[in-house]
């Protein structure tokens, strides 16, 4: 177990058990030792004096604090001859500021401007668990903005709004995230905020926004010997830039995306379970059904199926009763569900059916596509 | 330095000196090598007779042959407490394997079907060279194709085809590619191909295919004890199915087209550097230019981006001359160039320069993309 990790479970714990006094005296208290020159002898009283016992089992049995390292460790060339120890990256982060000036001179870009990559990183956590929460492996996706020393509020800013637009326009319900201001500073820093989604287990941090100032320019700078300054050609200034962080991991917001996603409901007299994805997001985002296998059903259903597949993931099937098809793509999340019979025969109509309100509108094939691209924007989560 | 890679190139070069019977002796002794019991040192013995060099410093002092392990290893959990080793994956196959079972019993297929992914695989190479060809890390593009066993040879050629016309459907010149029999099967195999591309260094294979037979199915439930069989609805048979294999290099794809598409050429009396990349993988598919930075040319170039943007991505530019602008251009491999000029105020068209052939079409700026798209699906490579 993270010593830090205990505590603010603790600290969580009282909160809604409503001892709010306690658990301000206990998170007074955590920010000292976070600042202690013996840190680790401080976290360790603080679980001692609460009496925190280990979330699995119960126990109260306790090492003292130790620090680890967290960077998974291998040796580079197949002869173990030693200084070849290499880590695996621990966060995306560092790869981009190498690449910062190769960037800045190919791309004929002027500051402000961002890098993005999504790569994958490795943490040696000390217990990994919560599905896929907390993984030693993992999949990140971060990008440093660079600007003008000075600009750096007004960029972290703009991006706390946008990045927290995002998780609301993958259909993430307001009332779910929250914003949560860091406690303690990391020594680079001069702003950071967490985004956290209130998970079955907890509110939980899902992105980062960090304001690092120059602290990474200018480190690689004084390790490596090369120049790290932007020259600005209109105030004919040359700096190192300042950074905005964006750091969000891809596993979480999967995690996160489901957790929204998955209501157990009755319908019709029945349980069904589903995955109210948005549309956006949902994997496939229609399924075609024959009502039955003859007089040239399939035939149809078939090349709507071939239509739409050019513009969107969409799945087919002639299998088992109409209601047994909905409740799979209810399952799988799929929000519309179009069916081919009788009438389409007659009048070249279809029945869309709503995965959410299951309300079922009949459309002119040929509209189909016009039909979903605007229900599909029009759509907004329920609660 | 691989002994085997070393003895290939060895062949290689014998034959591009017209010395066939040579190459044809090497390549006997060879083959026989890889079957004998003391493997290192019959191929030991052919580097020492044929005085093979390092490719580099053209030295002669070899040490034994010797036999390493590929994989990169790591310690999981923080505590060295020994038996916690761990390795990097050394291809990301086994991981399909690994999820048959669940794939089986999660999405209602029947065999024969396949599972694809795409990842990151780790190997500890000796010499790791040739820019992004031969890497410790590298991405793979990896499907095991299940089918019943009997039926993998009619598969396999099947999958042969379709994988060749991959890559002839990215671009890439019939001529540049063949077929590579491996002289030594697996032990597993029961039959194996590489594709090979002609890259500046050689040709060099970029993507194999491989009947597997049931062997890892088989050891997987071995090891695990967990039975990996299927049950055929239809004949009421069970059985372990088998695999054929693709297995192909992201990272060599990616060198294999920019290689391909790379050409210095004289045009106008100018030399350009050129990248003749197939529209489909052209990272910018158009880029838009006023001719002048006035008369509302800029607002006209500006709405044509954002309407193209919409269905792929382009890139606007106003800075410096046309011919510039065109080098640019060239440089990124962008197949079309479209530039608002003063007929454009005057009737609607703009001027669609090619790539390739430079040529220059007027074009009503309402039907650039049906343009677009027609021009991107009937190109094909020049010599």
């Amino acid at each position: 177990y993270r010593a830090d990790q205990l505590i603010e479970e603790h600290i969580a714990r009282l909160r809604r058990q409503g001892q709010d006094e306690h658990a301000d005296a206990v998170h007074r208290r955590f920010v000292e030792a976070l600042h202690a020159d013996d840190m680790p002898r401080a976290l360790y009283e603080i679980i001692m004096d609460e009496q925190i016992r280990a979330p699995d089992s119960g126990a109260f049995d306790w090492t003292e604090v130790r620090q680890f390292n967290l960077m998974f460790e291998t040796q580079l060339g197949a002869l173990a001859e030693g200084n070849n120890t290499i880590y695996l990256r621990p966060e995306t982060a560092q790869g981009i500021f190498v690449n910062f000036l190769n960037v800045l001179n190919t791309s004929r870009q002027q500051i402000p401007f961002g890098i993005a990559q999504i790569g994958k990183a490795f943490r040696n956590e000390i217990v990994a668990r919560q599905f896929i929460f907390r993984m030693r492996e993992f999949e990140q996706m971060e990008m440093q903005y660079f600007v003008r020393p000075g600009d750096q509020m007004e960029a972290y800013e703009a991006w706390r709004e946008k990045r927290m637009q995002w998780h609301l326009d993958n259909g993430i319900r307001p009332s779910r995230l929250r914003w949560h201001r860091h406690d303690k500073l990391a020594h680079y820093a001069d702003a950071a905020h967490d985004i956290q989604y209130e998970f079955p287990i907890g509110w939980q941090e899902i992105e980062g926004i960090h304001s690092r100032t120059d602290f990474d320019l200018r480190n690689h700078q004084a390790y490596s010997g090369k120049k790290m300054e932007y020259f600005d050609p209109q105030t004919r200034e040359r700096y190192i830039p300042y950074v905005v962080e964006t750091s969000v991991g891809l596993d979480r917001t999967i995690l996160m995306l489901l957790c929204e996603a998955y209501r157990e409901e009755e319908v019709e007299g029945d349980q069904r379970v589903v995955l109210k994805f948005h549309p956006q997001v949902a994997p496939i985002k229609a399924a075609v059904f024959p009502l039955v296998r003859k007089d040239g059903m399939p035939e149809i259903a078939r090349a709507i199926e071939a239509d739409l597949r050019t513009v969107f993931n969409v799945m087919y099937d002639e299998k088992g009763s109409i209601g047994k098809r909905y409740r799979r793509m209810d399952e799988a999340g799929t929000p519309f569900c179009i069916t081919v019979d009788g009438d389409t025969l007659a009048d070249g109509t279809v029945t869309v059916r709503d995965r959410d309100s299951l309300e079922q509108v009949r459309v002119s094939k040929d509209q189909l596509l016009p039909y979903l691209h605007d229900r599909m924007r029009a759509w907004t989560p329920a609660d």
